[in-house]
């Protein structure tokens, strides 16, 4: 159903760089859940772009809800989340239909589009639509934090630069949800933003690895088989641009231990049934065991580079150089956190009310 | 919908261990699209635990398909395919609803089915059920096949042992499929089988990375945002028992690459549009790009071992020493291939007919 | 999603007239509800053909529970029942790909299947397959009687021959669970048997309205705006073969009515809201109001008759007279009673589900 | 999925009477679909109120298209199309939390939503949120008509007087495009607007049928058994407020005739298969049959009348006499026309789409 995803919960996202608006429509909430605009509003200011290791393309994003809420609760109709393009440059794409950028969308959405795609700024396939993945992760996230459930997510990993591991995951998610720049340590902090900054310098670009950790999720949660907890998560990750790789626990690890390295034996701790370990990442057989979800992307080095590379004319059919000009990141990562963020968001928010009811997020 | 998966292809299963039968529905199917049942049965003996590196239990699969069939071809109405469940031995398994093993599904299963789940054997989640699943993804191999689409899975790492990659794709697929152990070179088999009968010995398990290739897919598929190729495949690998990482193309590599250095770059040959490297995997914006689709699975150890492990009973709500008894697979990772085929042989018929239209595949 | 209905209990069924099995799939049952077994016998044999009034064709309906059921109860897994084909004489029906019949589904089993569908005995469009939907609203039926649901239908109308309404809904509903030929008074049984015995002695077919009533449903059940209470039990009515025509309520009736007639105005009765009158038949907006719902439905004379028809020869591109021959049902009202009530059960059940999780009828 | 409907083409709708703005999402559209933004504003004009056969509430409807088009073309991606709401008079509604409207959705919103819902001006069950599904259907609508299909819809009966039926309905479904009071006869439209004002002047409401033709469809569309024609078609119409019977061809007639009476006998003209007669309705075995579908909708009186009437105070658990104020339709049928020939325009365009592949509409 390409733009909408869930079981219980739906989220249908709309929009193009550069056209009027992007959005969110979420059905199937829950009358009776206060919305918390603050929320909203610090998640899109932290998804949005700042100082040298980012585009200097900057929308103020002044979203407005203009359905499915009265009076600061949702009334259980569908929410809809609106977001104007205004800082819009439309002359910088204008050659993207010929050439197209490499292991950009250009080539496959003219496959798929034919050429009526709106390409100005990349169109539908720009990073710029996350942020109505923002808003409405927002308002879940929010609902969900009222039932105990929080989302942290930091850098594990950048360009080689490594971030310590979660301690004590209430505090360091919220620890992350302080910082623009979602590390826990601050030496990883300085030492990957000026990777990031001498990348630019270099008209380059570097990418790196998500750690995300969900708590408070209760067992029992999943349905297998297909919409297992890891599927449902990955199928949304995949949606967030540049990640091309997802694994839960140890993930690939795994695939170098012994069963008996690898098992999560169980105990109980203060009368529950906890696991030594956790290299299951929370979840056994698809369905969730009670223990923090943890789950790491890979997230590609962005695509747009300044350096000159090779590519081919559609209209010409030949083989030419592409010289990439406007405005862009030479990172997503720190950024796409916050999508990342919102998209775990509406997958547990799903996955909670697909197992106890619409009514579990009220 | 738990059980079903598809957007315009629509596979359900059912079944469980030690129940009367395990099946599958497939609805969506044209009609007129011949029933390869030579596949069927090939890819089902595949499945099938042989020696020493494998369970002793022994099904036949003696499959028939009861409904949306008629004289060799599809009807266009469901087709439904049962396999019978015979060489069960419930006996073994009476004490999991109380005493779970570690990593396995009995703790979430009951914390999900509280009880009622038919515990004999792993019931609903027992590896047994993925020969529903290759049935159905053999039907459609064979579909696949006939549009030039091909699909093709290796041990690329079994604990620490390497296979060769891929050289040639259109060889190395059918190198594969005429392999019950399945790596590229003869070295890594014998090295791999000896690693798995080791563990085995030492009443441990092994794990390791699957590696795939999907080749004859046009460029232009995929249903971004959701329904993107990356989301819809990993989405159902996930449901493969032992999965916990999915990666395309680079994958988690990419993270320690220069943009310039991840980016594919265009050029033409004999008149198409390809890229000189395929470090996407064949994927961009969630979109097909014509390149080979290349995908890698993290496989944990399985978790069944013979060893002593930490366990807690449920009923007295104590910790306990678990020892499992029965028959067990000390790896499943050659046969989990099989299954790894069969599931991405559903989303890319699926993929297809959603962007192509339910014709494209007769 | 063709064979699958639900928004939260899907059913799924597959099957043809003289294919090995019709069968069904029930997925996103609650763990731990009670399996009624006599139920689904008692329903399965009320739907059988008996004596003059229908079809000689015979079935035993040894159906079989072969997944999603341990020890009497559900287990949360999808369940699966299957019903074997036996009573099966397939020289009947071979001329049926030339020469379409009548208002049957011939042809345009044609135009969709290309040639390729089962056309022994009407193949996937037999009333045979109903048998399927039997089992699976048997099942939920008993379910949501202990949730305190009944539905009941009766003949409201059989070829101009009326019945009397409802007056007691409980009691009636009582009554027509006794009885094989499913009237409210013993007159209307006599008149309505004649009828159809007189219509197979010509040659032909009857056909009539069925009403039905479903109580015990609390308000706030349905899920507008698409998924309105009438648009759900609608949608899943019209499976049933035969059916033309759905009201609510008064219904068509209504169209006569000034607004001050038609309202149903409130008033409080032991403390419940009740309505006055129920010529909305329940629902307001989409949404059960609490009163019974009240639906009637069109059911056509039986296509199949013995009388000299005009039709085409498909492959000589001529028109020619056609004499159906095999066994046949002079009227289908008596026994698609049990095919409404079924369907009706199905879709409460699953909006019931919808509006307040699976667990409700556990 | 509520406020979701469609198997391959999605449309979704959001919005309240007084919110902000109300709007629909088309996800599944071909790219390169020339939107006809006239025949949108012809549609959503012919909907708008006018004369005192209606509600003095006038929006100016200046809708807009914020996302899926480019250059007056579909993308391919979702289109999502916003109304604003202007002439909003919040006053008029304060008391319908506590005293609900009889036969309105006051009672059963409360039930659902808790007091939650915006209950001004109906809320999200207002006849103002079917501007949403006019403009999405006139889009539609537009892409059908240039693939020969057609659909148009007149008053059949009001409050008795009839108009005369369709003779040819290429002729007639024109003239009724033109016509603002949707009738065949000018005779039915004088009595018609006179009965309606006369129920106006007694405080009163009427309603009626309404009998749509849809031509130009193929042989072959249509999901059975679960999503037939009738199923999908029925399902979202009654999703238009106040629709409460939908019947195809003859519908309840059918129930007094023989199946010899009943019967739609085949014969060649002009080297195409049709039927003699049409009681049909266009469809068989949920399938079209290539003869125009014709379906008739039982259209309730406006529930909102001016006379005084009995209902329950919710809060003081007490019966109470309500006289309803404000601005109100003495009859929608005249309205709902373009309402209903948006959703069958929804409905064909999707069934067509999930026969034919999503280019089809191209």
């Amino acid at each position: 159903m390409k733009n909408t995803f869930g079981m219980s919960l739906f989220v249908t996202i709309f929009g193009e760089s550069h056209g009027k608006m992007i959005g969110a429509v979420i059905d199937g909430l829950a009358p009776g859940i206060k919305i918390d605009t603050d929320n909203i509003e610090e998640r899109l200011a932290e998804r949005r772009p700042k100082g040298k290791i980012s585009t200097a393309r900057c929308e103020k994003d002044e979203f407005q809800i203009v359905s499915g809420e009265f009076n600061g609760y949702t009334t259980g109709t569908p929410l809809t989340v609106l977001i104007p393009n205004n800082d819009t440059r439309s002359k910088d794409y204008s050659s993207l239909l010929d050439v197209p950028r490499p292991s950009h969308a250009d080539y496959t959405a003219t496959a798929k589009y034919h050429g009526f795609q709106d390409y100005r700024g990349g169109g539908h396939f720009s990073g710029r639509i996350t942020a109505a993945l923002v808003a409405a992760g927002a308002i879940l996230e929010s609902a969900l934090k009222n039932k105990g459930v929080y989302i942290g997510t930091h850098i594990a990993k950048l360009h080689g630069i490594k971030d310590r591991g979660f301690s004590s995951y209430p505090e360091d998610i919220k620890l992350l949800s302080e910082r623009e720049f979602p590390v826990l340590s601050d030496e990883a902090m300085d030492k990957m933003t000026r990777e990031i900054e001498l990348a630019a310098e270099n008209k380059d670009s570097v990418g790196g690895i998500l750690e995300s950790a969900i708590i408070g999720l209760p067992a029992g949660v999943g349905e297998p088989w297909f919409d297992t907890a890891e599927g449902l998560i990955s199928h949304i990750l995949f949606s967030v641009p540049g990640i091309k790789g997802v694994e839960f626990g140890e993930g690939f690890g795994l695939a170098d231990l012994f069963g008996s390295e690898a098992n999560d034996s169980f105990r109980y701790e203060n009368g529950d049934v906890v696991t030594k370990t956790n290299k299951s990442g929370g979840i056994n057989g698809g369905i969730t065991n009670g223990m923090p979800i943890t789950v790491r992307c890979a997230v590609r080095p962005t695509p747009s580079i300044f350096k000159e590379q090779d590519s081919v004319s559609l209209k010409s059919k030949q083989n030419t150089k592409l010289t990439i000009e406007g405005r862009h990141d030479p990172a997503i990562i720190h950024r796409a956190r916050t999508v990342v963020d919102a998209v775990l968001a509406i997958a547990v928010a799903d996955m909670l009310t697909a197992r106890f009811g619409t009514d579990f997020l009220k």
